[in-house]
């Protein structure tokens, strides 16, 4: 029987990058994908411009799959460039829909990456097709292009400002034209996206891990709203018309980002440590040590442990190397997933009253599996902490959920998870000290914790990009 | 050194079918394919409809490469398909101008398959892109889905009609909607195209040795001008209105087509043969054997033969399995490339006095080594017979010449190319020895031949698909 | 379901090279196994010497498939070579057992190619384990190098010979040392194999097309019995032992050899027209049409229209794309996979009076179902003619035919054979028609035929390479 | 430019595994392997046996590529199975080297996968030539088989036992028959190796956590100079005859073992733990945070942390989709293969004084850089704490070291070293600190710190697998 492992885990956005000014574009957009790997690993794609045509590459699978050898970077010609990690769905693989999308229309050739989703694509969508559009894909930013084909506005920027004012939801877009790179924000700033520079080159990165593996420096945020072109005349700001309060995604900091980027002007670390600080001040556990689920909750962890005074331990390993794996028929697929990725250090937990810290819960699948072989090998004690409140309503702003039914939370309270899952204690962090954790000003996104949504969807909008 | 066989013939149109009624569509719209990979070799696809969804796959190269395995025909679901085998341009794999094609429109999704060229894209294409619509791919059949969806006419044979009227041009088209497929013909009939049956399922090929492979008999034609329409009430006729003289392709008969193949209601076998007694009427010769450059021109040397009383030997052993081989820098190319497709048989050759008959000569470089190779092998004099007249113009009705300046007949009388071939002589067919073997009735297209054009192109109309 | 397409055929031999004298001499050993791929498709393998070290690549399928780019031969340094091709077996890709064969012995590293089947391997292999030996394949091949290595002789060649007394069989062999290259054939000369010659390298080739294709000149045939060693100081020759009557197979001439070849110093494409001329006295027919089974009984289908005056005309054609295919499974895969491989004329069958020539028939499923074919495509009379006697025995000399009870004259009487073909007439060559065609001066292996073996195997021989 | 990013580490060893009484085998060999994978990248092997044949596949890369879809494990038929992950070599992948390594000899088929090195092939090597042996490969597997093969004893332990009288090395072996599969270990015990048991099968694994994976229990150690053999009738313990005393690779538990393995009856993690703890007691430092070389220092990055009182922070972040990568020509290769395996997390350094703590240093080009990229994160200062002593000597019993020139602490005192690094305090663990932690007994290897060799080496010696 052949297994898909995958976590229990919010599905991640996705990676956009755009460079101008270096001459070999594809080499720092394909390294900027390499950072980024972790917000989407179905399909990796780039689009470059010589100034007189664009270039397209995408394939499935890792960076490295979808990029394996070097001509095919050499063959994506030209100063300008922008890429896309496409995160990965359960079982399909759709080519058609990999980006980045590349057109022409009116005014030449157009590329356009996208990470977020859109709130009222479908009647939009049903307009344009009314209208005589055609689609091609099932993909949002399709939409966004015809608008843009459609807008009557002279500039790019024209056009790109009332296709938006047409269009809503959560988004950070990149686009490339023969002679500009875009990076876009949506008013509410839900996803990130960041500008550095090096040597006179623009980078335009979902997070700042991408700057440092390329070697930039950081400037800044693209600012919720904002249009920045990128020309050989330089940084030139446009701005969305729509004005609206900052609803920031706060998975962002609970997981997705990497630890050593800075989003949302926060380091990522910084917020994640303070999470789980928040955490043991909130539930505090007379345990002998605290152990992470690795890697994503380690620094969670290390915040809980140095706050609560129990030490800090490695109780789990993580294998890296799984992907898909083989399983006799006699054996527990469930089981088997959890045992693949995670196993237990019993020179750690024997006998020890253990505290484990998780950033995130979705299902409990992987929670209840990993709390069973922690009791086996030996701990006496089992204490979940999780440094982010019970998730209980979908998102629609670019995070992949299962069914609210699905969600271990749902309809249950936490004494009643905690049965579940079989653990001693269980503790989910507050909103209050989750939104203390990640910023000073709030302006965080609660929709799946509370249900209060920034921007309400249009009847039937789909909750995945 | 890498080295790229080919032929120095015409590059091949496409080929197409389509399938209705028949619960595993995609198997018989695979086999169909299987039997027309001569008429495309670049990449291979299918799109079926299962009355509700239509599902899509493209792959690169045979239609063996692009359907490497059985559940991929197996995912294909539905009892309606088509399908389309692309044929190899030089050096250049564009995955994503990969037919058929699909898109959502108004009526729902629609796919398209497309053999032949269009003559006024540039400026149909030129108006809609100023009307707002986006272009993903640099085909033609992009434009004609983009003229059906802007049309106000209710039925899709309504609307093929209506986007038909604005694109004109040489094509033979397959279209599949979720409950109906489409075989639709130019008004002059350029491309072949025809009906079969089998146990109540109805397919729609280029040739109909695709028919024999599936196991359907052959019905008729689909006439120039018709839209025929497929569905589960059985066939439908609706015409285009623009009415004009029939203008197919001679070269169907000349070479395309697979000599099994009856094409514009006639054997190409017999053409075909008719060509090479007409050939040997009009160009005698006192030679010792007759010989044919394998395998298009088989036939007509056989007919040669047979008229002219000449024994027929087979001179050249042809290499099936040519594609893409090394050569030391050392070696010359031309020589190498010409070797590695034909050897002669010395026990044939040596000493005779040789007619070679080939059915087109376009850059006329493979010829000369041909004849040069002949000379090696003993043959005491080489007689080169062409079982078409000369090529001096270019086509815009889907045929992909050199430029008219690398045509090997342009501005050269007879004489001068034989001495260029360097052979004891020359004979091409006249136009109408040609058209007197493939036609009882005229219609024919002789454009290439003397440059008079069925149907204007517009300015700077490309001249390949 | 998966359909494999096989011609009702004996399997095919293996194809050998070496090359000697040029400073790139895997480019000119790829691109003999590409002339010679016909006889053999499973895998291909080069190893060259640099004159230090031997270097190795062997790789599944086709010569183009085992050498997918410049860069696999580029790294196959040395101005010394062998290759191979190694011929298809139902089912199983054996990748250990692909050739050439590399060790190292006592005298340093040594390759070995093979073209045959030795008839007492059994035997010698047992005493070898016995003595310590191991074995890594189930190749011949090693059993050659473990003898050549526990010989005191202090030449290779002497070694070389000191191992083939003990071994015997059919066989051509070429091998590789770090400075020199052999080319040996058994005493009975029964696989071919020639020397070429080209700006003063040598190449040792099993048909002399691989000669052609390189460019270089035919010089003589390895003699049986030869060992042929080309060193930096030329070629000198060596001899086995064993002297034995000339026991060619027959075959060769018949099917396997390419006809623009000449092995057995006889052009392959002479005696194979001259057995269908002594099919045509022997076996005349009143009909209007001779047809082959084509491409390799075009040959003799030609000496037979010659002959018998009877015009010769293309029925069935031949598609070259196959290999694997699908169909449905209310299709038969029996006539599938006839009718994918062949398409009558019904053009040149209809109302005809049609003798097709045929090679070889092993089981005649082939045979029985193009029969059917020719008839509904209108074929009057179908007369079979097969260019060779019918085969009633195994061989154990390198041809790989079905059980005995499979073979479709076994115990049948020709009438019983023609009904059960449902032919009308059904005449095979007679023995003595065969080896007047193929030879001036008898020599041949006649074993499958009559039953009388050259060379007694031992018991439980096998009876494939 | 292409760029294959490697850790300064000495090369992992391989892993094994045995199988024996499950009907499945391959299922559960293939999952061992996939936990053993940090042990062996470049290629994976697994052999079958159903009671009369054995069966083999081995490929490149990992076992996830190695073993593409589960159809090639279900044609791994039968109860017993061996198999091997191979370490990755810089640039060489050597197909043929791949093991498990199958031969047929006098008892019948035979297959042995090896961890380790011998340390007098050569010799034995040359005098198995001398004696008509032939080597298909260079590795040191192929002697244990030819001496195996030429061994008098009955019984297949007691030729194990002979052939190993003669091998002299450092070695764990797993070996699969028709009935029986082994596992042995050399007299010294270098390399791990144990048993487990799960519903009646037993396991043979290099490392626990393979037993984890598989969910069977374990049992014990492989002893030193133990032949354990796993028939139909359980356990029988054999033992080769030289006895020395312990000389287990103290790296193991510095470097190659997982943290969640139990090897030479201790727990990684715990060893690992320890020796942190020792270095903190050796090596003190006044400073504000420690942090790790993720992952393998992490566990003795907390043992100092734990002891050190100084707060354990997450200071680099690892990537773990790292492989090959491409760069710019104007992008320090160095550099840039540093930066894409850690990225430091400014929050946690700025202003910092930092210990890092690392497991072991070869060449120190990573650790120099990591410095470089700690201060340019802002941390005031650095100071290095190597969890082992400096490597002075090569290695002969199974690690990949470069030459004693390449090593950073060849010849120049810690001070140097801590001056090439760029540091401003470093501190190697002493040897009493190490085997102190490693071992309640003593009984490891320190020849590559001190240079005491417990099996002197022959002449000439390779020094890797």
């Amino acid at each position: 029987m052949e297994l898909h492992s995958e976590l229990d885990k919010p599905k991640s956005n996705c990676g956009i990058v755009a460079v101008h000014g270096h001459q070999d574009a594809s080499i720092y957009a394909y390294q900027a994908l390499f950072a980024l790997q972790h917000r989407g690993q179905e399909s990796s794609g780039i689009v470059t411009s010589d100034g007189k045509d664009l270039h397209r590459h995408v394939g499935m699978g890792l960076v490295s799959q979808a990029f394996p050898d070097l001509s095919v970077l050499n063959a994506l010609k030209g100063h300008l460039a922008i890429g896309h990690n496409r995160y990965s769905t359960t079982g399909s693989t759709m080519m058609h829909n990999a980006q980045p999308f590349l057109v022409n229309f009116k005014d030449g050739p157009l590329a356009v990456s996208h990470n977020g989703n859109f709130v009222n694509t479908r009647s939009v969508r049903n307009q344009l097709i009314e209208d005589g559009a055609i689609f091609q894909t099932t993909s949002d930013t399709e939409v966004v292009l015809h608008l843009m084909a459609r807008s009557k506005n002279k500039s790019i920027a024209g056009k790109i400002k009332e296709a938006l004012s047409i269009l809503k939801g959560a988004y950070s877009l990149v686009m490339v034209t023969r002679d500009q790179v875009f990076g876009i924000r949506d008013p509410r700033g839900w996803r990130p996206l960041c500008l550095g520079e090096k040597d006179g080159a623009y980078f335009i990165v979902s997070e700042t891990c991408a700057l440092d593996l390329i070697g930039a420096e950081y400037i800044r945020e693209i600012e919720p709203g904002e249009i920045l072109a990128v020309s050989k005349d330089g940084l030139s700001e446009h701005w969305l018309e729509e004005k609206a309060p900052r609803a920031a995604c706060v998975f962002e900091h609970v997981y997705f980002s990497r630890p050593d980027s800075k989003i949302f002007n926060e380091n990522v670390d910084r917020a994640r440590r303070k999470l789980g600080k928040n955490l043991a001040l909130e539930h505090p556990c007379d345990a002998d040590i605290v152990i992470s689920v690795p890697d994503s909750s380690n620094t969670a962890a290390i915040g809980y442990a140095n706050v609560s005074g129990i030490k800090f331990e490695i109780g789990l390993i993580r294998n890296h190397y799984v992907g898909r794996t083989f399983i006799h028929p006699e054996q527990s697929a469930r089981d088997f997933s959890v045992r693949v990725k995670f196993n237990p250090v019993e020179g750690v937990l024997k006998g020890r009253r253990v505290v484990i810290v998780e950033d995130s819960v979705v299902r409990g699948t992987t929670l209840k599996h990993l709390t069973k072989m922690l009791r086996k090998a030996g701990a006496k004690e089992v204490h979940v902490r999780v440094s982010s409140p019970p998730i209980n309503f979908p998102c629609y702003y670019g995070m992949d959920f299962p069914t609210t039914e699905e969600l271990i939370a749902s309809g249950k309270t936490v004494e009643e998870i905690a049965k579940y899952l079989g653990v001693d204690s269980l503790g989910y962090l507050s909103l209050e000290g989750m939104v203390g954790a990640v910023s000073k000003d709030g302006g965080f996104c609660k929709a799946c914790f509370v249900g209060e949504y920034p921007l309400e969807p249009e009847l039937g909008a789909k909750k995945i990009l």
